[in-house]
Order: structure tokens, then sequence, then C-alpha cells
């Protein structure tokens, strides 16, 4: 058994919370569930900052799974989503976006894993007023920043049979930031000769992505650009509702996360769909090396919603989400 | 007559812009050519610029269409692009995309425009080594280029028959400049209460317009939102062969051009697709005030891609450029 600290979130979370670790036991998963809550406290000296109990389980875990949180609306009060990433310095947003059989978008075959820069770029939080109506963002790069997420993207499409890598600038504008992120992937490029690097304009790919997104395996880039991309890509293959998204740090820290958001008007309602949360669990059971697990659930995932017998609103259907959870749950249980 | 400069630009360029030019004779529209060349030149004290008498041809009739340039390779070249926006102050690029019916495409009856700030933002082209490994690049907004740019996006859908601009920002992450702007967009959609307003994050754009074009009318954004944004919205109908352009100044002063590249491949051998500097012609048409031309043209074009007989290879067939213009023309004639 490995413990898992499970962030149930606001809104729709705990039900669909409730429906992943349903189906995890359907398929004997060996996880321990650790259930915390991380809505930032002010802590001394006014700093926000996640609960003690939570950060403290985190960090004994390493590893979490994350239903949406609500948007705070307190003054000052920090996105969570950022406060995650920064208070566990997870470096890298990897979303597979893969085309689901049976869900009809006007795309198939989309098969692509953006990776995206998480903690510099234009999210700096650096800002100025220079005089009054003139204002400068800053956009930080760094070298170290930069290597480390092409080093992340050349391992994981080595160690996910991915053919190639495409690091995604504006490096003909930002000729200085951009150029630097640039010059980092070609250089961890050299190190990996089994993986085939290409570089492209970020509106050009925009460009490309909706013409035929089957050109694209896996995408390298900078924070905002990442921001856009993977929000984009996943569109393409049905939204954010089916889209599976992991959060790594060093030493195998990480956080996986449904990034649909909390739905309130459907909230209790036992009408959302978990397949994001589940599908985000599939991709902690293998970050875990759980693959047949992993494989387990996200078949019986995919067949239920190729089947489309038994599916939430959302995707087609008129089933509540226990009901689909109950589908998914049998279909694990057929499997074994 | 009305003078227009016309910029034939590099690669396919000077061909395209002979397929206008006679589709433009065969509409008899009042319209007389000034051929310049713009490529930039070292001027006093070795700042690039524009040639005199391109500038000066562009000074007097405030209209040019433009074919593509090549990107220049020489040292501290300027790109072309942006030298001309900032020569004549272009500080709104407009791209309107509409479904080309017969024009096959995952999407159809998207009608929406882009408007694009074209001056600050991250174009500032200020960028800085902090230290060894740190690269910090600055993002410029203000209060004037944003109300500008907002003042345009409105006017433009009031005077063409538009319902509503949305502003596309990501003002939760940069409060500051995106912020500002996002302010000056609300202030002056104050005085347009007859358009509707809306705000949306760019990545939600992103990924609504890939599930669904069709909701989105005039969009309103800063530079490089706007650089993406555009090129995400070509895609949708086809690409930047089919795609107009006009980057507009003050006092009337405007540029239309195709976006897409020089094509130096097949430069030359009568393949070239000249829709997209077409469509920017009749673009440059209605600005100036000569709807009927545009119309007639922009028909005649329309119908040649819907008839489906006389096509270039990019756009599906075998015929020639000159095929293909010889067809628009006899179709324009047929409209008296
Ligand atoms: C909620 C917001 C801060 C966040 C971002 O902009 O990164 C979101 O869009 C995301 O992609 O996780
Ligand atoms: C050529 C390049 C400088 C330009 C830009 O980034 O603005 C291009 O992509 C465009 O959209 O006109």
């Amino acid at each position: 058994m490995q413990t898992v600290t499970l962030i149930p979130g606001d809104g729709i979370g705990p039900e669909i919370s409730a429906a992943v670790v349903k189906i995890f036991d359907a398929a004997k998963a060996p996880v321990q569930w650790e259930e915390r809550n991380v809505t930032a406290i002010k802590g001394p000296g006014g700093k926000w900052m996640i609960p003690a109990d939570a950060k403290e389980s985190m960090d004994r875990s390493k590893i979490g799974l994350k239903g949406p949180l609500k948007t705070p609306i307190a003054a000052g009060h920090p996105s969570m989503n950022l406060l995650l990433r920064k208070t566990f310095d997870l470096y890298a947003n990897v979303r597979p976006c893969v085309s689901i059989e049976g869900y009809r978008t006007p795309y198939t075959d989309v098969d692509l894993v953006t990776i995206r820069e998480n903690t510099e770029g234009e999210y700096s939080g650096i800002e100025h007023v220079i005089v009054d109506g003139v204002v400068q963002s800053i956009k930080l790069i760094t070298e170290d920043a930069s290597r480390r997420i092409a080093e992340y993207a050349f391992e994981y499409a080595r160690n996910n049979q991915r053919s190639s890598v495409t690091a995604v600038h504006k490096a003909n504008i930002m000729r200085m930031s951009d150029g630097l992120f640039l010059r980092k992937c070609r250089e961890v490029a050299e190190n990996f000769k089994d993986v085939k690097f290409t570089e492209m304009y970020l509106d050009t790919v925009c460009l490309n992505m909706v013409q035929d997104p089957t050109q694209f395996d896996v995408l390298v880039m900078p924070n905002l650009y990442g921001d856009i991309l993977s929000d984009l890509c996943a569109g393409l293959i049905g939204g954010l509702g089916v889209t599976p998204s992991g959060n790594i740090g060093a030493n195998g820290v990480a956080i996986f996360e449904s990034v649909h958001g909390t739905a309130p008007d459907i909230a209790g309602l036992d009408l959302a769909n978990p397949t994001a949360l589940l599908l985000s669990g599939v991709m902690m059971l293998r970050h875990m090396g759980l693959h047949q697990y992993a494989a387990k659930i996200q078949t019986a995932c995919f067949d239920t919603i190729k089947e489309k017998k038994v599916l939430t609103k959302d995707l087609g259907g008129n089933s509540k989400c226990s009901e689909f959870t109950t589908e998914i749950c049998r279909r694990v249980q057929d499997l074994d």
C-alpha cells in the first residue's frame, strides 16, 4: 500500500473524488488515501500558505490527487493552483491529450502531450507601474528552469515511447528570454539523439494544431504558452471534462488533478463527470509504477465511453455520476 | 482614381500581386497602383528604415497592399513586418475569419474577427540579462494604446453590424498589465451600449474556440495573444492561404497584407494561390469606401472556390495561378 494525499476540492470535487476512490477500490489498486483540505490560510506574518496537516501529508506521501478548487474571493488570496505549484516546486505540468474513441469531436487520432514549464516566465508575478498609465510585467526565464523542463520533456518522450519533442517559442520576438529557453532545449536535445527534436513558433503551432493535430507528439514550452496550448489541445479531444493533468516536481513529488472548474451549479446533484479526475488518477498510478492498475482502470473508463450506454450528461448521456461510476467498476472487475 | 502603394514582396509575392492587379482591372476598381519595394536599408546612423520612395508613396497614398516579405538574414536586420507597423504606427491588426463555402475544414460557419493591439505588449523589444542565466523580457501595456485598440474594436463592431466584443486577457495572472488593458476595454464598452461586451481568459478562449468557434464575434486583445489567436482562427477556416489581414493606423493609414510566407519553393512557377492577398485587397476596398467593387471581387472569388472547377493545388485543384485568376476575372465581369 502506498499513501496518496487526496484533495477532494470544492463544488463537484467531493463527489468525483468519491467516484475515483470507488473505482480504485474495485481495481484493488494498492493505494491508501489520506484526505486533506488545502484551502490556503494566513500563516505567521500574513503569508498565505496551505494548512500544515495538508503540507505534512504531501511531504510524507509525495503524491497527491486533487479535484477542482474554487477561486478564492478574499482580497490578496492567492490562486490555489499557483500556491500548490509553488509550495511543492511542481515545475512540470504534463497533459496527455488523446482522442477518446466514441466521444465525437472535430478531430480523431489526436495523441500528443503538452509539457509546460510551471514556475516562471509570465507567471513571475513581478509587475510595476512605470508612470501613470504605463505598466510593465516581467517575464523571467532562467537557464536552470529551462534546462530542467527540457530534460523532463526528453526523458518523458524516451520513457513513454514517444518519438519527437517540439520546443514551442517566440524567440523571433523575445530573442533573449525565449532565446535562452530555446538554447537550453537544443543543448538537452544533444543528449537525446534517439528523440527527434524540432522547434516551432507558438503561432505556427496553433495554426498547425487546429489543421492537423496528429503531426504533434511531445511539446515543451514556457509557462504561458503551456497554459494556452494545453487548453487548446484539451479542446481538441473533448474539453477539460476528459483531460487529465499532472504537476511534477523533483524527487518523485507530484500532484495529479482535473483542471476543470468546480461546477457549483450541479454540485451535490450526482450529475458530475469524474473522467478527468479518474484519468488523472491513471496518470498517477503510472507515475507510481502501478502500470497494471492504470491500464485496467483506463480500459474500463474508455470502454464505458465507447459503448455509450452509461454516460453522464456532458458526455452525451443521461446517467448519473454514480451510475457511470458503477459501470466503470463493473468493467474493472470483469477485467480481472 | 485613388492611389494605392503596392508592395509585391518576395518569392510568390510578385505573381500573386499581378493576379490581384488583373482582377482589380477586370472589376474596373478605381485604383491606381504605385509599386514600391520596402526591404529595409541602413539609414544615417546605422538605423534600419524602409526606402525613402516607399515611405513617401505610403505617406501620400495612405493605403498599401503588401505581399509576403522574406525574413531578412542580415544580422541586426529587423523583421520587415514589425518595421512597417512601427514606421506607420499601424496599431490595429484586423483579421476577419469567415468559413469559405466549398473549402472543407473541420469547422463550418466560422465568422469572427480578431483585433490585435499591434504596437506594444510582449513586442516591446526590451530585454535584459539580470545575472548570468537569468533573463527578463518586458511586456509593456499603456493606457493610451489599450484605450485606442478598445475603441477601434468597438467602432469596428458597430460599423460592421457585429453584435459583440470579447476582451481576451490573462488578468488573473498579469493583474497590472492585462488588468490595465481590461479596465480600458470596460471603460470603452460603456460608450458602446449597443455592442455586447464580454471578457474571457485567453486559455478559455482557445479551448472554446476549437470546440465551437461560432460563439465568437469580435475579439480584442494585446499583441502576443493576437499573434496566437489570429493564426489559430486562420487555421479554422483553411489557413493563411485564404485569410486576409489589415494593419490599421491613425488618419486612414492602413496596409493590407497576406500573412502567409514567400513560398520560395514554388515561386515563379505559376502555382501560387492569390486568395489571401486578393481578400486583403477586398478588405482594403471596403476601408476605402469602395464597397461595390469589394463585393463583386469577393463574390467572384468565393464562387470560384465553391464551384471547385478551377482551383490552385493548395486549394485541392490542379489549376495554375493564372488560370484561377482568369476564372475570377471572368466571374467579376459576369457580375457587371
Ligand atoms: C487558474 C489559473 C491560475 C491557471 C493558470 O493560468 O495557470 C489555469 O489556467 C491552469 O492552467 O492551471
Ligand atoms: C513575423 C512575425 C514578426 C509576426 C509576429 O510575431 O507578429 C507574425 O507572426 C505576424 O503575426 O505577423
